[in-house]
């Protein structure tokens, strides 16, 4: 039906057996097209499997990664019944072309299988599938530009919706900007996102804006969810959203915000060299591959700008914020290697004595991110905090928030504060697992009044 | 248009002013019947006033307590506008009479004050309100048992609804048992809760699960929301939903749920005797006026079994969970007097000695609740916690709770803890209010496809 050409098709023609979509009994509340499948991607279509409460009403019109696309013929429905044969089919590859032809073979589930050459080509399909009727019009390069306020207001887009609008969901579980370029189109055509993926929320302010404002006007039908976009699973972006709603006003967030951050703190104790520290962390997978990402501070310095607009600044940004990089200056530029090779003799004896420093005055290193919305300050840095205090008392890669606002703030009582694991596949699938069931509830009020 | 007659009507007749109602320019989102003017329901109808994602969008119908009702002609719109002149109009007096005459004096605002002689009159007139056409009905005395699951089923309720479903809430903030009894009867009727009361989902299981039920199928349009009933406006108990519907599995619930009890015991230190706590934590307002309703652990007790609920342990009750209560059993049945002037005598020296012996085991005291939905334990008793423990470093009347699941454990890394202020009229109405602005976020959804 769209126009493009898979450059390898891979029809399959067997009809679907019982164990897939055909089995579903109650309709399909909400049908997702999922981008990404890493560590993440595969955790969230296992979870998919197991809970009671979605069970038979999401469906998978297609999976895709850079890549490849998996194209189900009929949205496929993974539920318990099939829930081992997919940890079987999934397990140890990402290789989508592998997954389909196990599909294909063992649950019988009709397919195409589309190869993309490119990131534009991978724009245009992803687009297609989620958009038929407009990948017929000539201007379909424009797509995203043709969206405007303007033509929003005129209510262009309601003619042009192929889907029944709020029933159709795009799970990007990427870390792409290529996408997060795409989601106000998405939203444009009622179409909603769940994302853990920090790029648009932390991004440039027009477009952040642009997709908050399509995705909460009265006549908009499309959500745009990211729990996980901080602190995976908790509840924090739920909690800043909640309490502005309800017409509270958040003074500050502050927190250790990265996981990795969090375990290179809570273990470095002076002992062994803080290079050694961040090794083994790197051996245990907590850090990206390379360090840096983690050490430079930009991704909490994300995580800050993206509580910060979830409170109501909607112009922070990481270019107001200040950020203290753990990175020596002159490694910034170089070859991994050769940051691996140098950091320790260039930072060891650094943070030994901001270390012993603090220890004099009974303190401990925390790598802190906060926003203060009075002051209009935004800062990632290293801080000294007392024993008694609760982000001294974390264990592992622990994440911890802690929200002050005109209701909860020390002086009637005590701030609101959430603590727990911020990183990881299994909770960071459930923050994004956690946002669709959200959705699909909104969606049972719909059902009904259509 | 009500059949009722009012024993004391006070009709007013000038027109709205601009301040009222009839300047709203956006659709009313949500019409709100308020039961309860007590400190709290006093402070969720300022905060009303305060959010601006809400702002103009909900108005009120009526606000009643036990023994009368301000019924306004044209829901009346709380907004930014006359804040200041609710403030002044409502301060010192929970006389309906007096806000009445204020609101027609000073606002304009047309209304009609109905004076209750009896509890069932007081529902007679709340049904009344929510269902003109059901008040026709003769068999209007009957209705609740009318409303059975066969008779929805049928769609009887559907023809009955006097509402635009879902359209229409009852905001509960009575601590009632003879209004929650009437719960599933404006659940059936397409009628959202949003409540800080207990005595419904922590009540009678069949009436629970009734309502339960009433909100959470396919062809409803009511939700019952109470985010309220533990720790007030912490994320609770949307937490714990969230985990469930997203296929988690929770394992154990733990906390510190009372801000009365939180607090006796973060300021017990054997310094003074426990008795003289208990009396400055009444003349503080800490405590009910009778302090035994705080030490006797059944409000611990119910917060227990609404999160065992809320995790999917259904048949969780009062009944089943083991409570140490604090009040010495000679004691229980006395007159308020005589326990204040007992209690110190009878009870002092034996918490003395427990605080000492946790003392002696570096431990300090802490009157817990805990669920174990793998060993189905309910408990409320007094523990003993380590000074590093979370649970040992609160201040004044903070909660903490801690969630341990499948994906939130100590095994894979630690449990998902939020703690904060669990008590005060700000925090709950707060609490309340991001349920309503929740219910409108969903709302938001339903409007352009209707």
């Amino acid at each position: 039906m769209a126009p493009h050409q898979p450059t390898t098709p891979q029809s399959a023609t067997k009809k679907n057996s019982n164990s897939s979509s055909s089995s579903s009994e109650q309709p399909i509340a909400l049908t997702l097209g999922v981008l990404g499948v890493g560590g993440i991607g595969k955790e969230f279509l296992f979870q998919l499997t197991e809970s009671h409460v979605l069970e038979g009403k999401i469906a998978i019109a297609f999976i895709a990664n850079s890549r490849k696309e998996i194209r189900f013929k009929t949205p496929f429905v993974p539920s318990e019944h099939n829930r081992e044969l997919l940890e079987t089919l999934f397990d140890g590859t990402n290789d989508l072309a592998i997954w389909a032809k196990n599909l294909y073979e063992v649950l019988h589930v009709e397919l195409d299988i589309v190869t993309c050459s490119s990131l534009l080509e991978r724009q245009r399909i992803v687009l297609d599938d989620v958009s038929p009727s407009l990948s017929n019009d000539s201007n379909n390069h424009d797509i995203s530009d043709a969206l405007t306020k303007e033509s929003l207001d005129a209510g262009n887009t309601v003619t042009t919706k192929p889907w029944k609008k709020g029933r159709y969901c795009i799970v990007d579980m990427t870390s792409s900007d290529e996408i997060a370029e795409l989601y106000h189109v998405f939203l444009a055509l009622g179409v909603h996102i769940v994302t853990p993926n920090k790029k648009c929320n932390s991004g440039p302010t027009a477009r952040d804006q642009k997709c908050r404002w399509l995705s909460s006007m009265s006549w908009s039908t499309a959500s745009w969810f990211y729990e996980a976009t901080i602190g995976a699973g908790l509840p924090i972006i739920s909690t800043l959203r909640n309490l502005t709603s309800s017409g509270d006003e958040v003074y500050q967030i502050k927190g250790v915000f990265s996981g990795t951050m969090s375990y290179l703190f809570n273990t470095f104790d002076g002992s062994t060299p803080f290079s050694e520290v961040v090794k083994t962390a790197k051996k245990l997978g907590y850090t990206e591959a390379d360090a840096r990402e983690d050490l430079n501070g930009q991704d909490v310095a994300r995580k800050v700008v993206i509580a910060a607009r979830e409170s109501g600044w909607l112009d922070a940004s990481i270019e107001k914020t200040s950020i203290e990089s753990l990175v020596p200056e002159e490694l910034r530029a170089c070859s991994s290697e050769e940051f691996d090779d140098k950091f320790g003799k260039l930072y060891d004896t650094v943070i030994a004595q901001k270390f012993a420093d603090a220890k004099k005055r009974g303190n401990v290193l925390r790598f802190c991110g906060s926003a203060d919305l009075r002051t209009k300050e935004l800062k990632v840095e290293l801080m000294e905090f007392p024993m008694s205090h609760a982000f001294a008392n974390l264990q592992g890669s622990q994440n911890v928030v802690e929200i002050e606002s005109k209701r909860y703030n020390p002086t009637d009582s005590c701030c609101l504060t959430i603590s727990g694991p911020g990183a990881g596949a299994a909770v960071t699938a459930g923050g994004v697992l956690g946002d669709v069931a959200k959705l699909v509830a909104r969606l049972g009020d719909v059902e009904v009044l259509v």
